[in-house]
């Protein structure tokens, strides 16, 4: 790495950021409070393209490992952190695995406030010791692929977690984030409500590997087979996926802990029948994607660093306020005095 | 302007752009097919940085103007095209004001589709010659103060229209969107339906500048009285807005056109007694945020004309997707590259 020496002198005087070593070995070692002070490093602003981040991404994107990305969408009051805890309980004591959970976390823009709430969402999932739960900011900058959940994904899997879960609300644009961060998405449905109350939109079903009727238990089993069954026939009206899957559509009651082993075993399947390098390639795209959208976000803290060009921000930002330029011409002038720059 | 020729030659000749004086003489003598053209011209993303289009924006935001920007959100299905529709028709008929609606269209990524349909949503309201209606794509690029409705809203002002509605759905980020383009927000409401199941969080509550029970009309008017009486409790506990207008619960039916003069008379009174300088202070500030977002768009389209800079994105994208880089070192490098090629 080439990285300005002042620049990272500068981020490592602000941050007290540790060594790579301290970092990547803990990881390692599975030290799951390491693991959250990395996580912490690539969330922030301004160490995320510290160059020690970007090493320790490196190491860890290099570590093999075989993981699962499942992505876990639904409307609020779906029953998302109850299906995850059971969920979780599955894969931990059934199949001997290690899960982490991952929840975007969609703030609201005027409280700063978080709508998922901490682990006490999940109480016995997070108390066991082969869990790993954390809620990933999102600030959606850059149209989607946003924050820092592909990069806490990529030191959960080095941290040796067999299966990652990343968890969001399913309104407005996080499903698609979350297609951009995973293998396969669940849908999580709730019996007796509408597509239109809950907010679910055609883009989103069709998004979904999987569709789960949540809540299938007491009197709501009736309504849950139906719904079940409403779906799985509007289902073969899609198009077909790539991975070459058919979607189903299962039923669970999170409550009672029914239907889980099943829809286990649909995820399996999903996993050992799509075609053959389709997760490879899919993994491929997105990480292109990932670049894509965070060069120019690094692109900006990098010309931003250039004294004269953050003064000239200031005073066309200045001269907005003042309306002596309009908003479209400063854009035009700034830019170009920038390209104008550029060997 | 000082745009790079080339580049100028390059864009006109692709579009066929149409001169400054075209759009700017058609928009002022309140030409809707010429406002329309002009809209198209912003919404591309290669001809939104010409020079013509630049010009264009500045002349529009230095024609007078004394409009009123309104935000309407809402869960899908609360009726807001019928509200519009009403709410327009009285704007016109009984206020004697023009009416432009701008619909934020948060599209399916996947079919690209659009989930607010055309004019025939509005029938009565888009055959109105005082009335200008259009959907805005929304790209979702940029966190937010995203696509060209800013500029359209712009457009719309030269051309004369007193009220500016921007229209969206109120799931997910879009109601940010709209705080940063409007004066005030105004959210509707369905009579009983939970807050939960309408997928409406505290933060979009807090962001209204009016909250309107909508449908309030029938067997629903009892149980509309109650929810309004809910909101207007619950919102004495949030903080005083900034422009020190106290929020209001409003009922209405959009069917039966019931409660529009009322809240008609209610966005008057915003408007009237808000703190002196408010509008124009949140202007600006909108203004200067539009900028900052953009820089960074603009930016990127100016770098990739560079061809040196466009073949090596190319080659990191290609080492990464044949997993010879991870996304985390090709982004270091490629922009620690451009940083060395600035002055």
């Amino acid at each position: 790495m080439n990285i300005n020496p002042n620049i990272k002198k500068e981020w490592n005087q602000s941050h007290q950021i540790k060594s790579v070593n301290y970092y990547f070995n803990g990881i390692i070692a599975q030290d799951r409070y390491i693991l959250s002070e990395a996580i912490s490093l690539v969330e922030n602003k301004i160490s995320r393209f510290n160059s020690v981040t970007i090493e320790l991404l490196d190491r860890c994107y290099n570590v093999t490992s075989n993981s699962w990305r499942i992505g876990i969408t639904g409307s609020p009051g779906v029953g998302k952190s109850t299906f995850i805890e059971k969920m979780g309980m599955y894969i931990i004591e059934k199949q001997s695995k290690r899960i982490a959970v991952l929840a975007i976390d969609p703030s609201s823009a005027k409280t700063k406030g978080s709508i998922l709430g901490d682990k006490t969402r999940m109480p016995i999932l997070s108390a066991n010791n082969n869990s790993f739960i954390r809620p990933s900011p999102s600030e959606n900058y850059l149209g989607g692929v946003n924050s820092a959940t592909k990069e806490a994904i990529c030191l959960c899997e080095a941290a040796g977690f067999d299966v990652i879960i990343i968890e969001t609300v399913g309104v407005g644009q996080s499903e698609t984030m979350v297609a951009d961060l995973v293998d396969m998405s669940a849908l999580l449905l709730l019996p007796g409500a509408g597509d239109e109350i809950q907010g679910i939109k055609r883009g989103i079903v069709e998004m979904a590997d999987i569709l789960i009727v949540n809540k299938s238990d007491g009197e709501r089993v009736t309504l849950s087979k139906q719904i079940q069954k409403n779906y799985q026939n509007a289902i073969h009206l899609f198009q077909p996926k790539d991975h070459g899957k058919m979607v189903n559509v299962l039923r669970c009651s999170s409550l009672e802990g029914t239907g889980i082993d099943r829809i286990w075993n649909e995820i399996e399947q999903f996993f050992n029948t799509i075609n053959s390098g389709f997760l490879e390639e899919n993994r491929a795209t997105q990480d292109k994607k990932w670049f894509d959208a965070n060069v120019l976000f690094a692109l900006e803290r990098m010309i931003l660093k250039k004294t004269h060009f953050q003064n000239k921000l200031e005073l066309y930002r200045d001269k907005i306020k003042k309306k002596e330029l309009s908003p479209y011409e400063a854009n035009a002038l700034f830019t170009q005095s920038i390209f104008n720059n550029l060997e």
